[in-house]
């Protein structure tokens, strides 16, 4: 039986601002991506998060961020990548005191936002992330960008000794060479609810997806990120659900 | 053979901010209490304290604050017992990352500036500091006011279950009551290092103080809080290691 | 012809963060607080919220608070009263940036949450943020609490030579002695719109108040405080401004 | 007469964090740049920082930075343009709140660290940082590198109908073409302190500097950024204060 994972970033409220749908996105995800106060998020709502991922079963990980709140971790900061690596083990430590409080295993690290996007462009930046994980436990999956693109990131994950995860979009676009396509191009996210649950079936039965060519492409992935932070996504992750239990594929955290 | 530890604060510089004198004062203490990047310290300096500590055999302590660097924790914050708990949870998962890397046993901790002396006032925010001590690690020391001030911060730490390290101050005037002069009264501190290191050996020795009307009374103490931010400080710090070597007292990290 | 003002905190989003409805909220008040960046708001969003004001002729004021944007400035913190000072004049200048660019001009300060709470209770704090004011400019309106327990806040604002606005709240209770019932009480916070409408009509019409004994205080205020944030409390504005309009209270900026 | 200014970066203090030696290298100086409180600064410490400055008649200015305080503003951050815009907005006038109090003018304004470096080589973030400037009072000093690189930044200025002052830098090496060696090239500081004098003499008497390969190269620049936060670059600044005096060059803040 095939097995695909859904992960979502969740947690990310801050003080009084509340943001996302936590309460009601993480009842459809498999895995939760917990921001863990630099970029997002405040140890009251990790608290929070964590024993809602307890309480449902869903896997824990931890998401680090650059220290911009104001720009919430979304803005490339030119960090030295020794300190990057201290970033991640802090915000790593941080997150792992909820989960020994709520019983519950810290399962993986995805970076978030710029953190991310600069460790698929940069493999001294996705190495830094990836000496944080190490350190820190060398179980944790590294969840890294499927596709082309994401070859480097994954790879330095993996010259580490770490259990990689590979990651897709099935509401973004694909170019005919197995990357995402640029936010700047038109029809670069997929908004058809149907077809974007279409395209995460095809992902986690077949392997593939269907490239802006209309070709059809190969894409591995062991994850898919999906949304819950507005009415409408929930929706749409609720259609993703429906669609790959229908076709018997079994949702579970990623790792397991 | 007697013992007493002797705990510093180490580890409070920040970005490009250096405070205190930690690869010289570290050298002085059995314990060191590191901040954990809330009113001071940050992972780069978290990491490497953390190090140096673990290469000397200084027993390693949480030093949790409030969220105000500008205060440097100094100022009463009037925040939500729950957040409170959270916050210091955050704290020594955030600081136990590096204790991880280091290979390095988390031993106490022991609330910083004002979290410190509003857990002094306060049993409820003492209770709270000692509740994230005790989900994180029952097992983690937990230092609190000796003297009868202390007596309920000391008392919430034992009802939750935990190791309870009594911390008197050396440099510091007591009254016939057994607690520390107020900073606001003359004589409140005591300059002569001579004296300074004098007392400390009578804490360490006896278990007494001379209280600021020249009586003898007892102080019950497994630590002694030193300075090694100044170089006048350093000075006087090793004069208490000196007289307390001189004297038979075994120094060593606060549990052992 | 009576007059007077309705004002509404703004301009408290954060980054990514939204909070209250600014948009909608502005249009039903004449004087708007706009936070400052510190316990909430940032500059673009000050920006923003200046320029809305700006655009409708609605009053701006500098609504600066404590150093605490993860408690959103409702948190005592035992600030320095000198350290308080510099911290609102920081905080009124650079608001006063924003209205340079939209060339309008700041007409009134009011602390925010805890520093509110605090000058109202602790008149030093009180003389503290009054003395930002006359020293950035003595033209500034200082906006303090009506009633009896807002007596000295009034009086230090008056002693340093500034004018005061008294401000009352029509969804608050009050006592038989001119004081905001606590909120810890029940029936602290009147619920029904057409109540809490009717009572910011005998406000800005008789000058009085209807206290939870049901006798009549007199309660001088010049502007009201309504709340912009949810569906709800908008709803709620609109009848207020309604029922003034229909009983020829004018409306208008605080100090017109 | 020759006239020159001398510019220094002040108020970098932070909270109980002393950074650099305000007091005595402020003496030096004929213009402090400082920092408002993002990158480095707090209210406090720009309160004494501008009346120093007012008292001794140093030229105050702003010295914008990204919001990083971690990093003290010397990496870049990705950030939008309008957001840059407004941040400058908001750092200048919360400085300018302090000029007010103590009865001086706030005279330039030069971006911090990594800010400048990226508006020398990023027009649009050149241009964003102008436009504050303009917005905020077109009469302000726009402090822009001297030589070839920072050419586009100074027209940004220009085009926006600024006055640019010219900036160059007497420890630092220049190439043959006009621009400052790389840090990471040998050579690139100047550490002897009389060829640095003298350097700053050429500068000022002469407007040149001899290249890294011997040529001498034609620098314009009115002011000269110097360093006061070590004993050993006071000894310096007051070793070129001594020869441009010596020299008759005229000391003055720029601008006048």
């Amino acid at each position: 039986m095939k097995t695909i994972d859904l992960n979502c970033d969740l947690g990310e409220s801050f003080g009084p601002y509340k943001i996302g749908m936590d309460e009601s996105g993480i009842k459809f995800v498999t895995s939760a991506n917990i921001a863990c106060g630099w970029h997002a998020g405040d140890p009251v709502v990790m608290d929070r998060t964590v024993k809602m991922a307890a309480d449902l079963g869903v896997g824990v990980g931890a998401h680090p961020g650059y220290p911009d709140l104001m720009g919430f971790g979304r803005r490339n900061m030119d960090c030295d990548l020794e300190d990057i690596q201290k970033y991640v083990l802090y915000q790593i430590g941080a997150l792992q005191a909820f989960c020994r409080v709520h019983g519950v295993q810290l399962r993986h690290v995805k970076p978030h936002g710029a953190l991310y996007s600069t460790a698929v462009k940069n493999e001294s930046v996705a190495r830094a992330v990836a000496q944080a994980i190490v350190k820190f436990d060398p179980d944790l999956l590294f969840v890294a960008l499927a596709g082309a693109k994401g070859e480097s990131m994954r790879r330095m994950g993996k010259e580490l000794g770490l259990k990689v995860v590979y990651e897709a979009f099935p509401d973004r676009a694909y170019t005919p060479d197995g990357n995402l396509q640029l936010r700047s191009q038109p029809g670069a996210v997929v908004t058809d609810p149907d077809e974007v649950a279409e395209r995460a079936l095809r992902m986690a039965k077949e392997g593939v997806v269907i490239a802006v060519d209309g070709t059809t492409i190969p894409i591995e992935a062991q994850t898919l990120c999906v949304h819950g932070d507005t009415p409408t996504s929930l929706k749409l992750v609720g259609k993703i659900r429906q669609i790959l239990e229908a076709n018997n594929i079994k949702l579970q955290p990623m790792g397991l």
